[in-house]
């Protein structure tokens, strides 16, 4: 069997060593890494350990290896910088940063206070979360990797809407924790472990750039939806809890009966009817794990949503975009 | 100066412990250990540590004794066995249990799921939240201590109900996380190390025990109060994230004036004006912190608010009560 | 393929968990729950997850099923008790507990102060650690699987002694630290999170039942050898500080030589010649992870050894124990 | 009552911190913040909470403000070079950073692998370890407060040297374990939380730079001490495991009896006659703790010796010694 060769950019972060790791182990790829600014590495290493071969990130280098594919889990102005050439040179691209997820520079300019170079990039990119958008997918030269708090929103929310049963007018209130690899690789003060243990805190309260790619999978305004991004004291995992107003459905059941209706088929999400996921239910797997509560009497509902950040959120969901574009099956590397 | 002899029922547990701690700090107290039912502590001690006087939870060891006030921070059902003979042996009783919270035997029944031995008792307790029931604690036999979740979201939300700026039709949200302290001293596996760290759970949604102290403070109905706790792996304290749509404000700062007009001489209100508090803000302290985010366009509002469960959720604001039923600064022992 | 049917008692446990999971995985195994003494997991379950089939512990049910082998994740008395008529149905057994390690009554009544009933099965059991027992293991009817403290002990300090590089008459000295998971599933206020959290402590000091793991696998005299075990804030994970000092080696190097000969052909062993491992590098894996650091001109050494307790020093050691058993590969279902 | 002037540089680090705390409580003392090299701190600050005036860290400003003494919670070289001018300003110093604390220019060298400018203030310095120094501190223009890790273990160690029970040919052990709080406050991806939580590491074996301070203060040959730092996943605290073997004692109690004696009037010891202490023993809290295990039939014995790192360990110790200064009670602020 021909092995496809996918290279990986920024795979010293947290995302991007995930990512390294999930590939070795894909039966179907060669990882390949692809030096762009280093990041030095100081832990001592074991003898022996084989590790993927390591090339410069340049025009050159990826044509002459042959890479069919590159994911970048770089920083978002990267990206924009690296993902012209790349498709140029015929290679397929999975972008993990933001760059590319917004579709329209006006909703870039929004929410990342900055100006976007590429447009029609951005106007084609695929925004890979398959649950909602496979065929698209399939078929991209460049996908944007959904963001973490998103995805666990979207596959939260987005059956509900299409379902009618939420009640748009009293709003849709997501309160998202998040364990610190989410915040990345970088040493910073806010990520130190004196300042983490033992702490709670929010951060972005109504304005974290995810925001809109909540807007847009699931069609609400921004009046509509209430987001606070918030760092848990644990290395990985994110827990969101989503309170609504039900309208038509008269029981913790009869939710659940809309996510056991959509998700019927979908390999990665897990369902729990008898009560609601931790958030160790999904730590190191590429599930999303739903639970719901509803009060019959008014109506109030809490979702309970919880994925892992890294996987999922970041670099189990690359894989699963990869496997799509490749025409393997879906689950490939992520059981 | 003569010092009050202050009797401690369940001081071997965390609120009971945290108790002593501040009880042997204060200048105008003389700790007294209860022994009702035992619990060891297996820790070793060092040598010359002294400790205060253990005696007998007997009505004859605390008549005996003198004791002028007792805390009781044993379960609600040992509440309601010793509170109706200390209160006939002289002694007045602060009960850091939900024994007295509710005002009426329905409303305990209603949420504690067992019927309540001592309705007249039940309807005399002061509700011990000094920021609001200051006069009705300075002359009370009976004051109940709040409960950890509601004393923060109570100090939250009450001041903005009152200034009017609140939309009751779209609800209030109240998302709670809470450290491991709060689920009391007793081995569960739910509380063990192993199912804690690197974890974070919800339980009790929409269905927890606390939330009728909030609605009986705020005045809020059940159908306008969504309640979900959480277990957070640190050892202590409380953060809430709260939502809410305002009416008639305009910015974050004009939601903040609530709080400023409405707290201006209360001692252990920590008011955040240029951003949210973090669980640490108040750790070990009796403050309770608050912050506030509003978006002007859309009203929608976040307010956090945080304490130390273990103080201003517990042994700190008992003494804070102790403090007001015997005419001292109601600061002492606690700054 | 026909594939082994393997039953495992204790099942509930972290390390029956632990070995649960890895026998699920294992390509040549079908895993049987064995139901011994009932222990109720509270977590919400998602739905259609498959588990394996689970049968009650007894000689009908094992032989009626055709149990090739069982592993023993019970307690000592338990695995006492059910080890002889599961021999005597012809089924192969691996117990995790201590009941079989020690060769002797005497030595059993020494360590673990109880008397020992079945003194012939403790005189044939073969102990477990494949890197120096693997012939006997591949014959033995019954394996005791070795502690978790000893595996990483014997791994560092054995091949030193063999060596001939140890100057004896100072002792050898082992520090070691250990997640909580090591102290097993039942809840207990040492274990509570609250407890261990921000905490560090040192227990059993010069008196540990695993000492003599060590003694017996490396021949030492009790006064030869120090060890104290202590609790980590970490779920899991060993790591042991060995100190001793050396005759006629020289540098560093020069000690790691001794690993690197001895361990050279060993798939478990990972060694670290320019440095030391931390707990991380063998989190979830099976491998033994050695580093050295050696003061050439006073012959002092620290050696650091660690492991996964729950891997190679519990549920991974015993597949791989049953690989050798049962003539697999012996990294199967392990890398 | 005249309170004295007391300068902080080094204000927002760790220490720094913890000293700023420790001064504001302190009755005779009135705190300034020394601005030397600005650090951020980005945390929301409540509304109305006073802070020290803040000057800067100048001769003009220390002269004008008539500071009696100053505090360097500074790096050793910031330390080296803000001790000269304060001297010759009539301030005394207490240095906190390794500056000042190994007598000899050679010594500084060998350890620190840098030249020292200071070489008369280097031999001036009294160090600050009051249990051993009292006198010298009194006097001092200059003290050298001493390491976290050497505070801990030269209160255990020495006392059993100067009473001759310990065969110093087998040497002394020290396995030490620190919370993340003794690396410092500046940002570094080995203190970032993702890296430290769930993990163990050792560090700088057997070549620390607080090693010196040991074989000075105890009279110890390098060849007889071994020394291990590792880092641990709490905030705060040191515990350090202490192996040798004694002559001439024949019981736990007989190596207690040599504590008790020599520490029967220092307010700061803690002994634990049944058992050891752990690391919450001491948090937040000036004392050291020790505690002792002995194997009568083979001499080997075991120490455990705890202190907060932050206090007893820097700042704690620190006011200690300004007491002592400045004729205060020993015990001023600290208990």
């Amino acid at each position: 069997m021909t092995r496809l060769r996918a290279g990986v950019a920024g795979f010293s972060g947290y995302s991007g060593a995930e990512l390294v790791g999930r590939l070795k182990a894909h039966p179907r790829l060669e990882p390949w890494l692809l030096e762009h600014r280093q990041d030095s590495d100081e832990r001592p290493r074991p003898a022996g350990q084989p590790h993927p071969p390591q090339i410069p990130c340049t025009r050159e280098a990826v044509r002459s290896e042959k890479l069919d594919v590159v994911f970048l889990a770089t920083p978002a102005a990267v990206s924009i910088e690296l993902t012209p050439w790349l498709l140029q040179a015929g290679v397929r691209v999975i972008d993990l940063s933001g760059a590319f997820r917004l579709r329209t520079v006006e909703n870039y300019r929004r929410w990342y206070r900055e100006e976007h170079s590429q447009p029609a990039l951005l106007a084609e990119a695929a925004y890979g979360l398959p649950e909602y958008s496979r065929d698209s997918v399939r078929t991209a030269r460049l996908v944007a990797n959904p963001g973490c708090y998103p995805t666990a929103a979207n596959l939260a929310i987005r059956p509900l809407l299409e379902a009618g049963v939420v009640d748009r007018a009293c709003g849709v209130v997501c309160d998202a924790k998040s364990g610190v690899s989410g915040a990345g690789h970088a040493p910073a003060r806010k990520t130190s472990f004196c300042e983490v243990t033992e702490n709670f805190s929010a951060y972005s309260i109504l304005d974290h750039r995810h925001v809109p790619e909540v807007l847009l999978t699931c069609g609400l305004e921004e009046r509509e939806f209430s987001f606070t991004a918030q760092l848990l004291p644990v290395d990985r995992g994110i827990l969101e809890t989503i309170y609504l107003r039900t309208t038509g459905v008269e029981s913790s059941d009869a939710l659940m009966d809309v996510f056991r209706r959509r998700y019927a088929s979908e390999p990665f999400l897990k369902l729990y009817p008898d009560g609601v996921p931790d958030l160790r239910a999904v730590a190191r797997t590429n599930f999303c794990a739903l639970g719901v509560k509803c009060d019959p009497a008014t109506g109030r509902a809490v979702v309970v949503s919880a994925i892992d950040n890294l996987v999922k959120g970041a670099a189990g969901q690359a894989v699963q975009n990869m496997n799509l574009m490749f025409g393997f099956d879906e689950t490939e590397g992520l059981l």
